[in-house]
């Protein structure tokens, strides 16, 4: 809204602004991505204390790295809201914005009374986001929720893995990141709903729900075989052969997605008779046989390096590939050309590379490099000032009294 | 643009017709998400194949609940772009959409003359979404992708899984889905801008492109430490203790978040004297002595069940969860209460249930049944007779030549 007034709009989200109330990384990760799409966001800071995530490593120069990757680009304020002076400075923002983000324990905001009730009665187009471990319904609502919790919860684990071995976490924050980008989804929906109506809604999206959502077939596989499925280590539970083999040196991964890929398959490893070998001869059954496949399959992949099957799959149109590490993939030919690894410029821990936007439209150039992270209250000038109107005496004096 | 017309807007997308292209999982994954939040999906099929999952297990009475699961209130319209009256009819549609979805493999779209660049010209307010494995530019553009090759070369293998032993798949298509949510919030963003600015866009999303935007700290942990992070099976690389841990019978998982949850952790397990002991006193210790603290720690809890430590954990306000199985997790009472798991009664596999709506909006109500998935070619009188005009005559004859 603040932004919107008579710029030319190149991001689709150039005329929106975000309040963002939100901690650590459900919330933050999720309005990054609308900072990417052209949304400004006001991060709202407890005073002293700012983001959690800001004392969670990795460090660089004392830098939080965790917090730099996911809050770049945005800005701070910082405002306590459990002072009444902050609850006001609150509502006279809000006023301002678009959309409001936080990832509190459901009942929060009700405490500092601020709850969506309340809010959408004085401001019915705002569009309020919540994002919260379980939901802001149900019987488990108001327990606490980390990521690995959700993991267990929802089933990932139950799948991920070894058979026989310890459960598996996904290497990175499932349960999180998942939410986030439900919930952009969502709010970029009610922003375009709210074109039509004028109206906002709240938005709920439960990091155990989104986990559920992207079981993929695990659900329907238990209902139609009666049995749990299992952790497969790195196979398909239903397309074979599509994993990970062992060479001489690495491993490396193949994907024989169809049928014609099976007998190309078999002629360039020089195993034609498999072609005609009913335990292999479609899909299912090789799926079903898979265990007597890769008894024949693994010598062969042993007996040469990695290198020389990649070639082999490649000229013959397998689809295929190495398996990187964070290094190489940060030097994957493809993903450069293609913009990921992004610079931030950060004044104390110098030129760190973060993820970039893989969201690449047409209406917007990809960004090269992502402004810096913010330190707590940076903008407070800009945006108390400049904006609510707030003289430098004021702000003074909030600060000495601890609201902001 | 269709279902627009006079109607009540409940669901954000009610006035947003989709004309899908898409086949298997990334694209049509994104649409049915489209078609909860509202949209009307017309998905374009192969007059004789349809989309190849139809053929993917698992099975019900030869039914296909992998496609069932993710094409539930979709319609289904039979069309082949090759013949020249398909291309032509292909034309009449999209003048009456809002958003083309298509996941071929670049350059497809040019080879039937229907590419984003001659549609533009005709139809500037099209939103034109591809899903791609490797994305649009680039030197491996054209390579063809599925989950398992994005999954190894994005790096997510790397960090999944345990040391020493072969690479982990994590156990769903992390590859398509993610690149869908990702397509989904870059065509709600471009139908809010197109609000604005009466134009719309091409989108291009990459597979791999997405899993280098959900690998968390991961790019960041290795610019800090210099090497590449390492798979650590079930536990967190910065916050300990924060894994999954064996109790007598079965393993269940703990997030001691931050510093006071360890001491009430210690209070909880009747170790206090490990609050003060300076290996564990902050969180950066803890993780740095990791193998020491669950020397101390695996013992005590392999010498009762895991009922037994969940209910100590609960009580003590020690964030805990035991591990779900597909089948527990759908009995889970929270799962229950927040409506995820829906039921769509289909003509011949019967009832079955699928993952809900993850994003719950107070501007519509969460859908308690789903449509079941059509037929291919099931919708070809209501789209090309009732909205394009065509006579019945006119679609057995286009029937007879096989172009629908």
């Amino acid at each position: 809204m603040f932004a919107g007034k008579g710029k030319t709009m190149n991001k689709p989200l150039q005329d929106v602004v975000v309040l963002d109330l939100s901690r650590v990384l459900a919330g933050p990760f999720c309005t990054m991505i609308l900072s990417d799409l052209g949304a400004e966001i006001i991060k709202v800071e407890h005073p002293e204390k700012g983001d959690d995530s800001r004392a969670y490593g990795p460090f660089l120069h004392n830098r939080s790295l965790y917090f730099l990757s996911i809050n770049h680009g945005k800005k701070s304020i910082s405002l306590n809201l459990k002072k009444p002076q902050g609850r006001e400075l609150f509502l006279k923002l809000i006023e301002h914005c678009d959309v409001l983000v936080e990832n509190f324990r459901p009942g929060t905001m009700e405490k500092f009374n601020l709850g969506y009730e309340l809010l959408k009665e004085k401001y019915p187009q705002l569009i309020y986001a919540a994002v919260s471990g379980f939901g802001h319904s149900g019987p488990d609502s108001q327990k606490p929720a980390y990521d690995i919790l959700v993991q267990a919860r929802g089933g990932i684990m139950s799948i991920t893995g070894w058979q026989n071995m310890a459960p598996t976490r996904v290497g990175m924050s499932l349960g999180d990141i998942t939410a986030s980008l439900f919930t952009a989804i969502g709010i970029n929906s009610a922003l375009y709903q709210r074109t039509k109506t004028g109206l906002g809604q709240k938005i709920d999206v439960a990091m155990l729900d989104g986990q559920i959502a992207i079981l993929e077939n695990a659900l329907v596989r238990y209902q139609a075989e009666g049995i749990s499925p299992k952790p497969l280590g790195n196979r398909h539970p239903t397309i074979s052969p599509f994993q990970a083999y062992k060479a001489r040196d690495n491993y490396f991964v193949i994907a024989v997605g169809n049928d014609n890929l099976w007998d190309t398959f078999c002629k360039a490893l020089e195993i034609p008779e498999l072609i005609s070998d009913k335990r292999f001869c479609n899909n299912r059954l090789r799926t079903e046989n898979i265990d007597a496949l890769n008894a024949i399959l693994e010598p062969i992949f042993t007996a040469k390096p990695a290198s020389w099957w990649l070639e082999i799959m490649e000229k013959s149109g397998i689809p295929c590939s190495s398996i990187n590490n964070i290094e190489s993939v940060m030097q994957d030919p493809q993903l450069l050309a293609r913009n990921m690894f992004v610079e931030v410029n950060d004044p104390i821990a110098g030129t760190v590379k973060i993820a970039g936007n893989p969201i690449k439209m047409s209406s917007f150039p990809d960004s090269a490099v992502h402004e810096p992270a913010p330190e707590i209250g940076a903008h407070n000038k800009e945006i108390y000032c400049e904006r609510l109107g707030l003289s430098e005496e004021d702000l003074a004096e909030l600060q000495k009294a601890g609201v902001i």
